[in-house]
């Protein structure tokens, strides 16, 4: 659309029907008045094997129910995550195909199933009570097309849990590590691996854990280097990080 | 430069030399490569009556030195700020004419004398402690164009002093409110002028002030509606927000 | 009231029916009695164009109710704003012709339809959960007599979005930025106009928002001056600013 | 009791029936064993007048029936504070007569009617969202035996609220400030009066408010010397405070 | 002054030079001009015992100099209180009898002899590094008229300590608290005493101490009621607030 | 298992099937490996008269129904932590004989009789809100096979109920100490035994208790030495490390 | 002393000189007056092998010395901590024998050398940084009377220096961990060892580390039980409470 | 050494020289003590192209030269950070080639010349004070065996600057963004590219920045998904992790 105004005003100074003073402040806007239609051509293609997301805590069931059948329009693989039940039934009315992760708060339509990632995202959980997290990173990770593992319930306390699965940390090609409480598996398992770490700190915990803080800082403070660290219970954000990493 | 470059490439397409694709192809980059001048001629005209600025704290002499010589070749009407002794040396070493303002801790370069805003900026402090941060402010409004009054030492545990000068208050236009420890000044004032009231709040204080974060806290839920807040010590950025307001 | 006790004070002076010794006593009192018909004088002519305002989060239906109905004897343009459903009840019991803007969670009596600021009010806001505290702005700046536009969803990960409203963003009087999570607009905005901006940090985000401090120093910290910052998801008070600056 | 072994020891010791030695040895852990009835002594005539007081929040109404009934044993003047209609109710069934403030919400039984505090302890609050703890501060103030005033809704944004009843204020001989929000009224207040002044921080606000602790801070941070600070909606502690100043 | 320039309006009016239209114009703006002389009538026969006060820290010698200096005009009683060395050479220039309580860090000039307060103040504290704090309180407490004892290092880890002097605790009439690591010794005290309890919080300790905030979120937490907390360090409020409550 | 594996591997060797060379190779494994199984093996043996515990919060029915289910083929000696109603019935399901202790919200199955612990662990607390948390340590420890004994409601508001129990504070091996608000109870106990003290901050308190931080920043900072702190609202925590000490 | 008066005051109720009455009288002050004694009585033998504790940070020289003079007349078994090389100099001058341990920071006078203590105390270090603290608590657990290891620079980013030495951990009867930055060492010490943990966080780290806070709540988080822990720092205090374990 | 253990081990079991039983209890142990050398095998081939890094904040030279003396025996590749000028002597006794880099704070030695990761690492930076920061993670990523670009002082409050520059931002395989004050960069970055961001906060700014809080928790926050965060101030993290990245 704005290309064709584009080429119809160069065609006009072609065809010397304006003059080049006009068409240079027609062009000055030109920077702003594009960028939407630039930026939207250089997403396109990247966009083809990816996912909609559609973030549903604190919306509506209309809201959410509105969103989706705008994404619907031009994608048929569209994510919900954060949702609960009510927010899978609004999925549901407009794409009654989507499945829902219930671990994981995530509705998914129309799964993407080609595996475009080159290696394995490995996602690393402490708790069983992290396990909404870990799943979140996980059916993310895969519907952005990676092939996932998990390593679930190998909390430092029990460190021979961990080291039992040396060979899956060190044969990942990136590592999600998901933790709540004190979150020290994050140092850990950055001090076993020689790949990118992403920590997940959670909110399970209580007291002193002041709903994740402590966690989080804790994987701030790593003394392993190489491990970045995401919002506390953002599996998903994780996942998405691990992605653009293992699409490189 | 770059309008001269969209204005060859135009003439080149009124002249046939090259055709609408290779145009569209160079003006579809366009959007990012002249976002600057777009930009700065947006700017230029605006930046006419105002003072390039430096924020000195935590640079070097050198750094100073540096920034200003550049500075000094597009404007002569320059406001370093958060200057000590040995800044304002620094930057006396390149313009021989600057001068010190101790108290506000800025150093003024061929001081703007034209009034551009148009009515008064009223600057009310609390306590004589807080005087660095109210000076700032009173400097930095009248580099950038404007009338500037001072009410001082007015804090609300003497209620009568700021009672005494309620014409003041009613006469400006915008007033700024400098307060540390509890920050009561700026609710207080609030409810005593039907103007755009900017509160910054300083460090001022000891133990719970932490800082300044006591009064920053109080001036966020300040029970009187129409206050905007600046951070902690900001006089400059209150100056320059009522500048904007004054300049309306 | 009090003004004719003053009256009759003076005229009993005026008839030496008291001592000027007396009149002396009886009116060094007055600066504290008389202070509030004075205040209330002074204030009227500005409120005529204005709403009175009920903030009803924490209050029962009855108190607002009460409220109500005391606000409804002198003024037919009321506001009340943290409205929920059953808020709405109340009022509309007093005041069968109020309307709720639900979003806004606002609710309005009467109107006030002449627009009595001076320029454009526009509200941006960054994602839809962002669009309560928007609409609350929107709602009560339009309350206050002033003309408003929306920029809703416009968030800085995808800037183009923000970038294709430039001339919208250059035409306003006054912005007002509303932003969860990490608060980036409101720099992004204050880099791109020229006028106050007012910042409304909101509580939306999880985890490391900390029900919107996050948002809120960013935007204290903004590397844009101009920018005031309110309370966080308080669009009421950021409305009232601009309005009154506006109002200039 | 107690008393009574100490005597019968004595008497021993004076019929020689027990050596020095053995009394000495029974003596020296008297200093702990003895503490109890000396503490009670010391303090059953204070408490004459006082009434035996009941933290109900978080306790079950068993706890509360339990509790309840252990006191009305020993006193027919009894106060329930935080307590809600079920801990009324539960209260009601062991002592009939109980009365429920609600706002305050206290239940008290047996009213203490005489006036023993030597002066008028006014309780001042900023505003209508105030009044639960407001009411409770008065409601104990009263239960402990003082006369008191309420002085209300006089919040800085209006300070000719406040400034109308300057008499009220300095005819007190204790001064309560209960606020939330910004917390000004305690500096306020504090710099209008001679006598002792005890700031009670409320929940009351949103946002930025951090459940009180921008009131806590700001009172901490007075720049009117002479100001208490009790916990954040604390109006039982403020009473106890200002009865104790006022029983001197 | 001003109460000359009331006098003559009311001449006017009796001699009927002005009208009374005229005079209450006149007088209407009177509520705010003539609060100042008011409010200082009011306090001049209050202060004629009690010190004026200089707060140093974060002055200059100059800025000290300045302020003594208009101070020793109008009284022969000054406090200047957060004093170093340096600040007791400023104050000792302008008046060369001012004498220096390093540990309090007060200097006092002509000190004030005469005991008005009713009952004695008890400054108790906990540890050796308290006695800066606990010194300005006793100090000041001295300066303001009071007679002030002293119970140190009574810390409750050694309760003995304390207990050993009850008598002291219980002939108090205000009983201050100093104390710093966890604050204990402010509800240890106030459930052995009958008077009122104002507690300072100290900056003393280390880690967790987070400079006081541990003491003072100890203090307002008392599970002793009747306990009033002032700033951290802040032993001039605390005699202050002492001051007034032993003058009731 | 695995040390079946390893003997069958140094058999193989033994009978020369297999070289050293790739005897070696499957042995570099082994450190990750055989890690499990060496730690089950040295664990065993402790874990003989130890429950199996299973913390509840926050998990389902479900999930509490299947993790029971798997303990109890290994062991019946079972703990369920912070359990409700609910998780109770669902630990009923899976063993009939569980009991369920409402206070401490624990649920036990086959409670262990034997004790094991050389001497008494003594659980003191504040006040009676206190009492969930102070039960979860006592009947954690005796779950563990330790004699226990209670020593409630002696808050230091009250220290003569505290003192009157000297005799049992200096007859335990370890004390706990359980209490929240300002949390000086920890302190004043250290002062008074030579054995060590576990201090467990509760949640108990309101407004600037901080849901226990109060009460934690006090216990870390304690003017008593040899006091170790545990999580807030921690019984299970410091009942543990009370065995581990009491086990020595 | 005080034994002998109450000796005196029996023996004239055993003469007859006083009555029963007036000895109760004068016995009722007894709890309060004696306990001192009784105190003192209580710990002498405990301390007669433990050394007199000086807290040096924060106080001056003259101060120090004074403490020191008074110490050296009872004991000769003295500990200073947190002593520079400035308080050393301080203690040498009374006590010219004194020791100073520069990297603990200790002054140690007339060392203890009789070990009491009945198992080994390990003392366990995350990195260089944490050696100030680690050798606090060493040295101290020395002069307490105890048998000490040191096991250091074992941070879990380097798993296997730490597993390296496990016959180490599982031979100490007390492990004081000792690390800064993220704290894991903690939990994962604790999930390998199965006698009490004491954990000191320290203000080791930068950034987020907060000056030690990020590693205090992983500690109070940690996922493995029997953990207690110490302010940040306070070498000295694990050593106590480590002490005291080991003494039982 | 330890492997040449096991091969005795091994040997005398294949000769029958001791038995399964015996061979078994030796291996269980192995898992812990030979986990060293594992590790130490595993990783020294990643570490051929790798400095080793010491960490000089908080170190006395005579540590940092002992440390650089030891890694000087096995590496000619070393990284020494947070190095000032008096660390750059102490390294250069060692090691006379060292260089310094001024401002990154870092002495190399033996610079790493080969390039092995496989695109172009992008740090980019928001102003002029961030440069320190910026640089640590610019040497640090190329002494790792990385290309690096640096797209330095583009702040979002002159995003054309940024925008300019957007075929370095996309040409990237990972992008680095250094930011102090609100962070926002961090955000506006994630929008633009496809590749993994790692984002800096710096402690830059000054009042509610708090150190570099703001900037770390709106990283945290960013509402462009992908981006993982690091420590304040950890540029050297940053490099370490983009390392890993752009090793794969």
């Amino acid at each position: 659309m704005q290309e064709k105004n584009l080429r119809e005003l160069l065609a006009q100074v072609q065809e010397g029907n304006i003059s080049i003073d006009e068409a240079v402040k027609e062009l000055k806007d030109l920077p702003f008045k594009d960028l939407g239609f630039a930026k939207v051509d250089f997403h396109r293609e990247l966009r083809q094997s990816h996912p909609e997301v559609v973030f549903c805590q604190g919306k509506t069931p209309e809201q959410i129910r509105e969103i989706v059948k705008v994404l619907a329009e031009k994608s048929n693989n569209i994510l919900a995550t954060r949702a609960d039940e009510v927010a899978y039934q609004a999925v549901k009315e407009i794409l009654p195909t989507a499945q829902y992760h219930k671990l994981a708060r995530i509705v998914k339509v129309n799964e993407h199933k080609e595996i475009t990632g080159k290696g394995t995202i490995l996602v690393v959980s402490a708790g069983t009570a992290d396990l909404p997290v870990a799943e979140e990173a996980v059916i993310t990770a895969e519907a952005f097309g990676n092939k996932v593992e998990r390593l679930y319930d190998v909390g430092v306390a029990g460190l021979h849990r961990l080291l039992a699965h040396l060979d899956k940390l060190q044969q990942a090609r990136v590592v999600i590590v998901v933790a709540g409480m004190e979150g020290a598996l994050a140092s850990v398992v950055g001090g076993l691996v020689n790949v990118p770490v992403i920590a997940v700190p959670t909110s399970i915990g209580y007291g002193a854990s002041f709903n994740g803080l402590a966690a989080l800082l804790a994987m701030l403070n790593s003394c392993a280097a190489g491990v970045g660290v995401v919002n506390i219970d953002n599996g998903f954000g994780a996942a998405r990080l691990a992605s653009l990493i293992n699409a490189i």
